[in-house]
């Protein structure tokens, strides 16, 4: 049978081009939930199989086993299954579910700690073949400066992808069901052909390296694919090989790169292209491609890394990030949401909640109503979906990106991003008024300059030298990526994810901000408020004394939130002044992960009265107890930061009382669906949403083994709410659950 | 003690500036060879040693040992001795003499082969290592192009460093015995910290890593020292130490890189300095000092690398090129002729002849008369000796240059070079009368254009033609030189050598041209006689018929000297469009080194007459035969060459027979002073001067065990004759030896 039978559009077909293929073929959607399957008896035998074990995972200290003999690569293992019989999607990462395997490449140390960690001994062997390979994390820490040392130190730059695999690079999965393996070689050896009549510049030098190796590993991704007895030469013929051929590339990937994020792009309306095929010529029934969709989500939620403790302690709950990107709309105003949209978030039915894959709606105020209701109700049952603004990003990136890791747009298969971590915005506040000084330690880390430690602050004079080390740390943050994407590239190239991208890549690379919140309501205390430092001994400003009134962010007043705009806008213009690696475009987040709890720990006492140590908000939250003024006076704040200044994402994590939004559930329905879209045509840019009281949290917390698969999001992704540390889950008990709109 | 008492001048104490130690300290030397010693009673038991080792290693088929279980480094082994008792300066490769050790990073197969080409086999450990690890052969493989890779192997570029080191990087040595490691340490963290506030660019980023890794192996060296029971950490205090300390430096090079050329620089007259203050002290005799630099000697006389049969076929006679550059004149018109200049060559009478160390002298017209006399009578009793003129390089390089290889003139410290070996010109020339195909194979290698097989050939088209497929050629060479020396930075990095320069280096890139004299003759056959096609079935060119007299390279006659000279210059041209990696400037050389012989059986029969497959002419030299109006006729062709267009040198290998010169010794050794000064005085390059009669060489080809260290000059370095193959010394059999002036 020729696989495209069937299908119309000539472009896809003469180039790699996955978008043409979906607008030419796919079939919107814009009736009810009605049509969906639930579970089947197999699907059930295999989700208890699967929570057996991460159960055991858990009981185990958070990871169930470890493979410390073989460096982890698409042919490192023989085949492994979870149950051979039922599984309709085949491959694991090593050869037992939950297993995890051993990535050197970022850096050996980071590999035999990880192991040590959960008991395992790393493999004479691999230290003794890992001699003479320079590792990712070698290369950073030859190079770094002694400031950037202090930077990260100190915990002004923090999170910075210096010792593991970059993560945030979307391969397009989708080309290996589209095309089978041999097209994509095909293409780029033609690639590959037409760069050797290039001048030899180190560039050009570069991409031939990394297309010999991108065709290398296509070539290992069909031996690995064929220990399953599949061959992914051809293009997939039907809903089944579709998911599975898509499943193996990005299987690939993970097994190759142990990246932050790895993130699955957006599937489910190419694989509705098959399913509607399959549906009308009888190859499957609703209920067998419900089954299909049911496994594969089995098996994302299978991906594991190994990380160390303090990796674990930064991104709480062992996240991997398969984010999947559901729904949005077409640049010719048809939807995108097909029957696919609906059968993946139902995969949180029939095999309970979950964090992972990271389900993401991108959302549009012209979504189809049905669809609107669909999600917000699945997201009052589940907690489990987060929300991001097509209507802001499609002009930008146009219908057929995806969200990587929590909120960071990128055309699929178009764009890559270098990935960076962020900078402690408080931090460099309190950095500024002492000199240079950190505020923790003492020690000088940035410019000299005069201390403003006596007397009451100055809002004018503040901003201003503010302003100035903002700029000075810009520098230093893009020089510090530069290093580490430059040596990431040399010593531990994505060749499978970016076997899958096009030849001819646009690259973003990603700055982020942490502690938006406590800078802005900062200034506003000495703006509005008189603050006066306290210091010690040395001069040092320890603490301050604010009294009196300030407006603080969150609570819909232009004074404050403003301020939180132009520091954004600042600190992003500041950044493009330096030129990025490989003539990267710069872009910005305000984006915390779960690492708000650490920039809090590692920052002094702030001017907006928060104690040293104190958790920040997550992302661009307003700070936990400030926001007075109810729901939507929170959503307006938040909304006025500027996207196009921030296109790296801005997360907001949202947390509401479900009795808040209505008596019954279709009313809470309607009305978080009304609060969505409010929020969104305001141009707010991403949503995670929670929809329980303080008491079930507390309940939780008190008793987490009546809850095993509770889950929360919290910032632009989701975790049991069991496994976050006791740290943790306090500060998520901080939160505001907003009880008024 | 003060290791610097004495020692005059400010500005080396402040910064690495080892030419104004000298220039502010050295004793130049106008006087004659009485004041010489003979070799000391244990000098001579060394060298029976020595002699012993290298019969040992002729008879094992020219290499003595394999340790094929380590991978060479400066830490690899432990200390080995020729002879602990006795040998004053200390050091081996590896832990016993001659043995050879292996070095994969150039390429895993090349060191394999190498190995099992003398009944080795390399350790399965070194290969599982390796397995993860890219070398620079993997590297320049993986990104070669299709054209690359047919020119390459149909012998139109040949001899391209692609799996190999590439060498003719001269580390300055002297810097450790003036500077101890200490200090150059501290000198390169000063570097490291200085870029530390560059942008980040990826050449400031690679400049970075590079000092980590200079840094590194500075460390290594000092531990590499102290196993001979030296702390080298600080200055050099006597004579003996500072020609240690310097031959520590070259030794961790020669372990560390299997460079093709690894020189050693210009040495003596920086020793000079020590040795007069030692005289003047009392501490060392004169006697003492010359058996400090023979033991010297003999250890640079034991380098060995492994090499590969091939390689070998190229550069016959198994050379290391340590060459030594000895003399010339002072920017400020003193010559730097020293004691030891004299004690330099002087190691070729206490120690026998020998090719290794390359000795060079850097002639002036301005030397000192006595030196000159004692040059040339070495000359005349060694054939050991190669000159290059000072004159026409002193103002383009300074005083303190050296020559690394052949003929490759660079500031030591300041300058390297990206080595490349040559394209053949002769071939080009036949390629393009063929429309781009290969005359010997008939395969299209070149660009495609109409054969110019029928009729008499006419000197304009053909030239016309000929100058595009040159234009065509030095933008590929250019290319594949640019991927050769990316991946050689990438992969196989020269730290230590690199570490003995300053970091803010300059870079040449060295181009090559074999075949001129080939070329030439053709073109003017071309253009005065008549030439005319013979072709096969398929049109392919295979030979020509000339007739009637045309003018030959090598008489004086500017009719086809100027073709030559108009040929290498346009071929410069050509190069220099196209930019160097790292911005490197293009260099050209007329050298062949000994690959004549394997250039020519890859080209075929060719205008001038030459049948296919016979040897070129080597270097710049006209060719066999044709050289019909004595001697200085034929320096005179070669001179008219312009070094401006050719920095990398301009090789000439000149034969005469001792009685033309004069009857008696005096008389010939005068007039060989003149012919020497003659040819340089018309700007003449280099001069290789070899004085046998062919009586002797054919005697020694029938016997050459009479002959064991009989040495002969064959294209800017020397060889052993009795080690040449049967092929290489027929052509040096055919080689023109003057019988008249």
């Amino acid at each position: 049978m020729n696989p495209w039978k069937d299908f119309k559009g000539k472009t896809w077909q003469e180039k790699i081009d996955v978008r043409d293929f979906i607008q030419s073929n796919y079939t919107p959607y814009e009736g009810s939930d009605e049509f969906l399957s639930s579970a089947t008896a197999r699907t059930t035998v295999l989700k208890e199989k699967y929570e057996e074990l991460l159960k055991k995972e858990r009981e185990n200290g958070g990871v169930l086993s470890v493979d410390p003999d073989r460096v982890s690569s698409l042919l490192s293992y023989p085949a492994g299954y979870l149950d051979k019989e039922r599984e309709l999607i085949k491959g694991l990462q090593t050869d037992e579910p939950l297993k995890r395997g051993i990535n050197p490449f970022g850096g050996i140390r980071m590999a035999r700690n990880a192991c040590e960690a959960y008991g395992y001994k790393l493999s004479p062997n691999i230290e003794e073949n890992f001699r003479y390979k320079t590792t990712h994390n070698d290369g950073v820490f030859r190079v770094y400066t002694d400031e950037m040392r202090a930077l990260r130190k100190y915990g002004i730059l923090t999170g910075l992808p210096d010792a593991y695999g970059r993560g945030r690079i979307i391969g397009d999965y989708r080309r290996v069901a589209l095309y089978g393996v041999d097209r994509l070689i095909e293409e780029k050896k033609k690639d590959f052909r037409a760069t050797a009549n290039n001048y030899m510049s180190e560039e050009n030098i570069r991409v031939r390296e990394e297309l010999f190796r991108q065709i290398e590993f296509l070539g290992q991704l069909k031996e690995m694919a064929a220990q399953y007895g599949d061959d992914i030469s051809l293009p997939a013929s039907n809903t089944l090989e579709a998911v599975q051929w898509t499943y193996y590339a990005y299987l690939g990937a993970i097994k190759e790169q142990n990246g932050a994020a790895m993130s699955l792009g957006r599937t489910s309306t190419f694989f509705d292209i098959y399913a509607e095929r399959d549906l009308k010529n009888g190859v499957f029934s609703e209920s067998e491609i419900q089954e299909i969709f049911d496994h594969f989500v089995i098996k994302l939620r299978m991906a594991r890394q190994l990380r160390t403790p303090e990796y674990n302690e930064l991104f709480a709950g062992d996240p991997t990030w398969v984010t999947e990107s559901v729904g949005g709309m077409g640049l010719d105003g048809r939807t995108l949401v097909t029957k696919s949209s609906y059968r993946v978030l139902h995969t949180l039915y029939n095999l309970d909640t979950s964090p992972e894959p990271n389900l993401t709606v991108l959302w549009s105020t012209e979504l189809p109503e049905n669809w609107k209701k669909f999600c917000a109700k699945t997201s009052l049952d589940t907690s489990s979906i987060q929300y991001e603004n097509d209507d802001v990003m499609r002009p930008l990136y146009g219908d057929d990106y995806g969200i990587a890791c929590c909120v960071s747009a990128m055309k699929i298969g178009k764009q890559m991003q270098y990935f960076g971590a962020r900078c402690n915005l408080a931090k460099v506040l309190l950095m500024s008024l002492n000199g240079g000084r950190d505020e923790m330690s003492g020690v000088q880390v940035g410019p000299v300059s005069e201390p403003m430690n006596s007397g009451k602050l100055d809002y004018e004079k503040v901003k201003k030298r503010y302003f100035e080390y903002i700029e000075w740390l810009a520098g230093v943050y893009v020089n510090t990526m530069n290093i580490i994407h430059y040596m990431h590239d040399k010593y531990a190239y994505e060749k499978l994810q970016m076997a899958l991208h096009d030849t001819a890549i646009e690259r973003l690379m990603a700055f982020g901000a942490a502690g938006i919140s406590v800078a802005a309501d900062s200034l506003s205390a000495i703006k509005y408020a008189s603050v006066t430092p306290v210091t010690d001994e040395s001069g040092l400003i320890t603490d301050y004394v604010t009294v009196g009134e300030f407006p603080k962010y969150g609570n819909d007043d232009d004074r404050v939130d403003f301020i939180a705009k132009e520091l954004v806008e600042h600190l992003y213009d500041c950044l493009t002044k330096t030129p990025c690696y490989r003539g990267a475009r710069h872009t910005l987040s305000l984006l915390t992960i779960t690492s708000n709890v650490v920039y809090g720990k590692k920052t002094g006492a702030t001017p907006c009265g928060r104690k040293a140590g104190a958790p920040f908000a997550p992302g661009a939250n307003p700070m936990h107890n400030r926001e007075k003024n109810g729901a939507l006076a929170s959503l307006n704040s938040v909304s006025k930061l500027c996207y196009d200044k921030c296109r790296d994402g801005i997360s907001n994590t949202f947390g509401i009382v479900p009795a808040t939004l209505g008596k019954d559930k279709a009313t809470q329905t309607e009305n978080l669906v009304s609060v969505i879209d409010g929020y969104f045509a305001n141009k707010g840019h991403h949503l995670n949403i929670n929809t329980y009281t303080r008491e079930k949290l507390l309940d939780a917390h008190a008793h987490p083994e009546k809850y095993p698969n509770l889950t929360i999001r919290v910032s632009g992704y989701a975790v049991r709410f069991g496994v976050l540390s006791t740290k943790h889950r306090e500060e998520v008990l901080e939160r505001t659950f907003f009880d008024r709109l």
